[in-house]
């Protein structure tokens, strides 16, 4: 990784430079809305005195390149790991990261558009189609054992060999910058959309989900100079809402290990160092950059996701749901927005925006995960076990 | 409907005339590209001696309103009705249909959009989501048996009291323009990212599904006057092929009934008579306006819909998914084009689009549809599923 004090600070004008380094390498990903999705999330639960008026904004990162917002910070990330050692070096001793999921998609590709070498560790129990699309980029393929000191070992083992350089998952600024792209696209966007309707731009709320944390602290750090909340959005199942869990702690605390097998697979890691920092931080303008975090169990993932396949017409992982199940379920999170849409008085419906992380799921997963045969599914979610030592051992693989 | 002699004539500039009348009724779909879709699509079969060059776009009128281009006929037809009777009258009368899915839902949200009352006749065999659907926009859903004759009584039971104006699903030259504005829009997103590329417009074919021919007459219609070839695609099983079989006999004759269960249920229709006219038509400029029509099974269907699914990440129903079985598996066809290729000897692939047609299926269709072949579903992930590349080429904002 490029060394931490050659890194940009956190701040909205460093994802800005992010993002001119990665826009011609990244997809430019739909922003869309939905009626029906809106009109439901705007829709008394029962016991429910009063709605929240919202408008929803999904940006599509499922239809990102390798199907998640991981490529925008593997793509920052081995570019900037370029720019510090210089391109022949890099050529020389290559990259090498391990992960099970898109993070190893993620930097395989980076790494081959570059035109450097990557070596990809990878758990010998990660899915194959996983596997096929990270080998589809990268020839360097290399298992491991499914535990982080085995996943470790053979990183050192790699290096040693051929001094190649490692490219964290989440927890580093490049990372974060460069996920915090997908925001600053998603400004733009809204922008536009909003003056073809005659309207001005008044972005109330993102949420995005969280798992290792470097999507949601890329958002916060975007969004912390401007007026809009940001929230994170996690599962509850198993303890894998760790951040909600942590910043709740008085005083707050970070929670280094979880052991879930949520569906929503893509974030069963507990929040990273940098992320942590950047999510319990604030400013004399905006106290809180991150407004808050709400989880929903899976069954309310379950129902989210439906939703968006056959309303919005997108298709979505377990992951992506997250944050829509918060906006459609979450009691707490409804009232606080109610509460606000009440001192303001005005009776206008609030723009919220939601982040689909990402859409690396498969039609058998879904059979799985919805189909009748529950056994299949606790089969399939085996597959993703959480190592002995508590670290996630695969990132966003489909339940 | 509009009477005939009032209709503009079926060539392209009535289409444009009909997108002008619609275009602040319906969302402008996006157009996307994929890049592992087309690298499978040219990629040569088993015995296949040579595959077509391709790059494939996807026009995403699962997207429109109510989730399928028949909204686009529903806007013009209603509409004209309206021009043609007077609003007032329009008001006082109403609209009635039969329909048991998307053209139901397209005349009960136009009538509603127009501010006229409308009548739906809808089988009561119909599925439930469908008849919920229809009725969201229509509080007059009336049910009938599920033969013609019983459906086009129960119209005429309402005629009788209402004096309301029958609206078709397919076979009027209104709808057949309606349908086509999705192709007269397709045509200046493909030459805008043609521009974006630094490369000029050469769309080389359309194929669209063909069930009772308004979406493919329509889109003949744009055509007409132009390079593109135009190819309609339909489901085999069970006889549902009739507008091939009926161009193959001799003479052509159209087939008038078809009875087939295909899981492409939109496409269960016969082609009517105006959109027959249409499609063996020509001109001295060109000679046949459809070159031909192909037709795939259903095992061909839902391999084309999972990788649509997958790779490409939006949600379409089989019907959708037929056009790209046909590219992918019919080896006439991929033989026609390699043919094509040969004789231009310059070894550039071909822009080719489809029209995907709707997106109105749901997670419980699509458990019964691939949940008792899940090991076969598994075994080909094992053999090499790669990663995704939902490559975005229009920009858009469906609602």
């Amino acid at each position: 990784m490029a060394d931490l004090s050659t890194c940009l600070p956190l701040i909205p004008s460093s994802v800005q430079v992010a993002y001119e380094r990665i826009k011609d390498k990244v997809h430019t990903t739909p922003l869309l809305n939905n009626q029906t999705i809106s009109a439901i999330a705007s829709t008394q639960l029962e016991g429910e005195e009063t709605a929240p008026k919202l408008k929803l904004w999904f940006k599509c990162e499922n239809m990102q390149k390798i199907g998640a917002f991981k490529a925008r910070g593997g793509f920052h990330a081995v570019g900037r790991v370029i720019e510090q050692y210089g391109l022949e070096e890099v050529k020389k001793r290559g990259v090498v990261t391990h992960s099970s999921g898109n993070h190893a998609q993620a930097t395989a590709l980076a790494a081959a558009t570059y035109g450097v070498p990557s070596y990809i560790v990878m758990p010998s129990i990660s899915t194959p189609s996983k596997i096929a699309g990270t080998q589809k980029y990268s020839p360097n393929v290399l298992f491991s054992g499914s535990v982080s000191q085995e996943r470790e070992a053979k990183v050192a083992e790699v290096q040693a060999k051929t001094n190649a350089i490692f490219v964290p998952p989440y927890d580093h600024p490049d990372i974060i910058l460069g996920q915090g792209t997908a925001s600053y696209e998603l400004s733009g966007q809204y922008a536009k959309a909003k003056a073809e309707l005659g309207q001005s731009p008044n972005l109330r709320a993102v949420l995005t989900p969280c798992g290792g944390g470097g999507l949601l602290s890329g958002t916060v750090t975007w969004f912390s100079d401007k007026p809009t909340y940001v929230f994170g959005a996690e599962p509850s199942y198993q303890g894998a809402n760790d951040l909600q869990r942590g910043l709740a702690a008085s005083p707050p605390t970070r929670i280094e290990t979880v052991k879930t097998l949520t569906i929503a697979d893509g974030l069963r890691t507990p929040v990273g160092k940098i992320p942590w920092s950047v999510l319990t931080n604030g400013s004399s303008t905006k106290p809180k950059f991150l407004e808050g975090v709400y989880s929903v169990d899976e069954e309310q993932i379950k129902q989210a996701m439906k939703l968006v396949l056959e309303r919005l017409k997108v298709f979505i992982e377990p992951s992506s749901a997250v944050p829509l199940a918060v906006v459609l379920y979450d009691r707490e999170w409804r009232k606080w927005v109610v509460e606000k849409q009440k001192e303001e008085g005005t009776g206008a419906e609030w723009d919220v925006a939601i982040i689909f992380s990402g859409g690396n799921t498969t039609i058998d997963a879904i059979v799985g995960l919805f189909g009748a045969d529950q056994g299949k599914v606790q089969q399939e979610r085996a597959e993703g076990v959480v190592g002995s030592d508590g670290e996630r051992v695969a990132e966003n693989v489909p339940g």
